[in-house]
């Protein structure tokens, strides 16, 4: 995978994430500051805390404008367009696991060349994965989507697990990195389409 | 500008904070800790979070006891004076915008300071301001106020945005802190008196 | 105290904080991954928000896999015995003041360690001992329960104080360690004992 295409690919996923922050923040009725906000929360929030984490400063989000600007865009897209948006929901989804797979193999890759262990780099790929949905919802104060949702988080995990296999095994990163963001893909594309869940407890009383 | 009067303007912008952040515990009933640690979280999240993306450790929160002990302060004062404070209800929101002007000018000149580009100092300059702000809200589990209130954001964003103007045409940091901060707090003050808000999305459908 | 005392009392803490945050995971009827995401945030959110503000990249949650393992355990016996669990109440909330105790005190030493003063020492060992359950709690979109429960965060404060103070004093180590968990431990158990809780505001009007 070429630099340029990994980073075309990298804000493609964030094009995605800014619109279903957008999207939430117009059905909120948010004003155009707030959607434009959730627009950049959801899409760069999963990297700006991994980044943080591993010590990398400053985020990219804070250093590269273009991921600003594509959030922006997919920001003002959806609020002038809501309707459009609202229709087109399976092309977005679709962007959306892309994004997905993306940010947790990216992630997971930055995290290892950081220094961090295996099963460190594994949290972190799927933390770059998910953090900018759990940031969107936690801002309209409801319960992230991630924690009960069909194999979301689960998707994000497998692909960021297939690439610290692959660099612990010492595989050259390309191929490992398409099999991670391939796996993660298809694992969420079929858990939407199927609507694959993973179990909730059972509970004796309902005491809630 | 001196240091000092600097300083004390950042105090005088921290004890705002605080008191919004002491206000609102209070109403939600939480105990005398919860209230302090809205007080604390209001005045120093946005600086707070602005520090640890760029790199500066610790924070000024936790490095100079002043910014504990003005919030700790205030909110004490809340908690004992509460219907005082809320008959002031119009001191207070100047202060919030004097407080405003002020965190999003010295955050913008801090970015810029740790060799954050324009763009991302913009950004950061507004966090510092409205960070706070949305701290608060999270924790009592509310939308935060920024994301549909009255040009809250767009106040700090203009502020940031004079600096960072400022500062890449090479102009003295003096005249340019000045600038952004006044205009900042009149577009704040503006958008109280006369209800100024952000348009927010038409939905066809009112589907929540 | 030798460190594989130390270590193994900061698991037990982790153990007992995962069970607090599985526990609710499952009472809001989450996931498997939902339930595992909240026992992880609630056993390591207080320590990664504390490495991050000092500066120690990085955290050890994600440097050390014995706490992710520690807190995936306690999520899985949760999600599985679920009701057992919710019968022995009174275990987990010994073990929850342990693991507070025990918190309050390694962050405060590590902030020290880090350099920072006394104030901010005492600041992050406190929110090292109360940051898992913020987190755990504005994840399922509800106000902390540290910020109206009985002297909880309390608790945390006089531990981290006292290793401050002992610190400051020139005292070895062990001695205020031991002294501060002491404290901070017997303060919580008594007040959930006594149903001990910090004031409330009084309202005039409850304009809410």
């Amino acid at each position: 995978m070429t630099p340029i295409l990994l980073s075309s690919l990298d804000l493609i996923g964030t094009f995605a994430f800014a619109i279903s922050g957008a999207t939430l923040g117009v059905r909120k009725r948010l004003d155009l500051f707030g959607v434009l906000t959730l627009s950049f929360a959801a899409a760069t929030a999963g990297g700006i805390t991994r980044d943080i984490i591993i010590g990398a400063h400053p985020p990219a989000a804070f250093a590269d404008w273009r991921y600003l600007a594509t959030a922006m865009l997919a920001g003002v897209v959806t609020f002038f367009g809501h309707d459009r948006v609202e229709r087109m929901r399976n092309p977005v989804q679709l962007f959306d696991a892309v994004g997905l797979a993306l940010f947790a193999v990216s992630g997971t890759a930055k995290a290892l060349e950081y220094g961090i262990g295996p099963t460190g780099a594994i949290l972190l790929g799927m933390l770059s994965g998910i953090g900018g949905g759990i940031a969107r919802d936690v801002l309209v104060a409801e319960i992230p989507a991630v924690l009960h949702r069909e194999l979301y988080a689960v998707a994000a995990l497998l692909g960021a697990a297939l690439v610290a296999a692959g660099s612990a095994l010492g595989f050259p990163f390309a191929p490992t990195a398409i099999a991670g963001a391939g796996a993660c893909f298809l694992l969420r594309f079929m858990a939407i389409r199927r609507g694959w869940n993973l179990p909730i407890a059972r509970l004796r009383d309902v005491d809630d």
